[in-house]
């Protein structure tokens, strides 16, 4: 189902302007997104004691709304205007401990249709080391529905 | 892989003391377990603005943190003594917006083995509608390992 | 996104004229339909040598074929006339052997909307015990796109 | 949790040797392996009419399959003598229509561990586009556990 007519919204590529950069968790979890375009998005989070286990090590639901973060991004940057959507689903693997100090993700899209977006997501520790990778898929609707 | 010869740990079962409401996700979050057993696990998120997207609707990565701490609450309380373990995967399916005023979310075992458990938590608006459903499989492994 | 307007086809709910149960597969795995409904699909799989790995265990891909196909005919009995889908993502977990002599699943909607309906579908061995529970997200959109 | 000790079995290396392909499913779905290393694993599957829904379109569940093959091998093929294990959980995402006339997949480990290996395989039509994606978690634990 490739998206042959619908052209994505110029706008939905202006991170600080997207709806999602503006919700509540990006900012309580420190999210920075380094860069975007519609078929990459990067981004970083520094681990302070609120991202935390007891063991030090980041906690696993801080690193799935990471990824959320980033892979919603890169959906809406596919997103034509007058469109609206969501994650439907999210498969998280973890690998090892998050150690900080700063996480790094990047996500590029699998598929980008005109329905549906799906969005992998990997997560690295400072030195490289893989913490998770999360695979997501995103729905897209006329905003009218 | 039945666990014939190991106990869980009777002290698991402490909501306060486990290490798991001790991270600072729980609190950032405002997690609170209303009932802890080793076959259910029940507990409540409060919806205010840290927990919201700009629409109002309660952020995927923070409903997911929610199902994450009280899997991991389930697991724990299985656990022998001298075992430690993590999350190793974890599947979400996002069914309705989470609107609150309060989620509340439930997770029993789908299995409980040696090494592995698997838990689904299903999240509910305060008006019964389902919001969301995790299915996650959590590790026990030898703390010595 | 409930669907208030568009009613599922009668046409649907025939399991022999399904075209899913027209295929080639649930016809080589020998697998029989037992009930039907928009709520509900029964089913049996037998295990013969096709079946088995090594061990005299059912292989997991003929698990995942076997829910795969119950929950195809459920969103497929939702389905509005004019409309075509499929699964677009299925995650299965594994808890015990399968070892039959015969395998039964039943498969029900967690969630039935417009374009997206999600079922959940267990498999046991004919003693109860349960060998897997797979959910998945079928999508359903307009023939003509 | 790296295997620092234990040195996966030479044997496991041996596709026909293998338990996995003595197995009833790969030889009635026509699985042939390619290539096998620890590190990457490679296969083709033809389409046949078993293969196909009615639509023309390889089955799901076909698709499942040919793809748990190669990430058994590919932990298998890793796993020290006096093991066993098999896979604990399977997601898969489908992108575009299977169609062949032969399907080809790659599967990679994204993680070895000591108890568990993930692993991701990648299925494409003749034509190069890719039809789904499959990621794996599977377990080793001691044969006499």
């Amino acid at each position: 189902m490739a998206n042959k007519k619908l052209k994505p919204d110029p706008a939905n590529l202006d991170v600080e302007q997207t709806t999602v950069m503006q919700g509540g968790m990006p900012k309580a979890l420190g999210i920075r997104v380094t860069s975007l375009t519609r078929r990459k998005v990067t981004g970083e989070m520094p681990v302070t004691p609120m991202h935390m286990n007891v063991n030090g090590r980041v906690n696993g639901g801080a690193i799935m709304a990471f990824a959320d973060v980033l892979g919603a991004l890169g959906a809406v940057a596919n997103r034509p205007k007058g469109y609206r959507g969501g994650t439907i689903e999210s498969k998280t693997n973890f690998f090892a401990a998050g150690i900080g100090p700063v996480l790094s993700a990047v996500s590029i899209p699998l598929h980008v249709g005109r329905t549906t977006s799906v969005w992998q997501t990997t997560i690295k520790n400072a030195d490289g080391s893989m913490v998770a990778m999360v695979t997501q898929t995103q729905i897209s609707v006329p905003a009218k529905d």
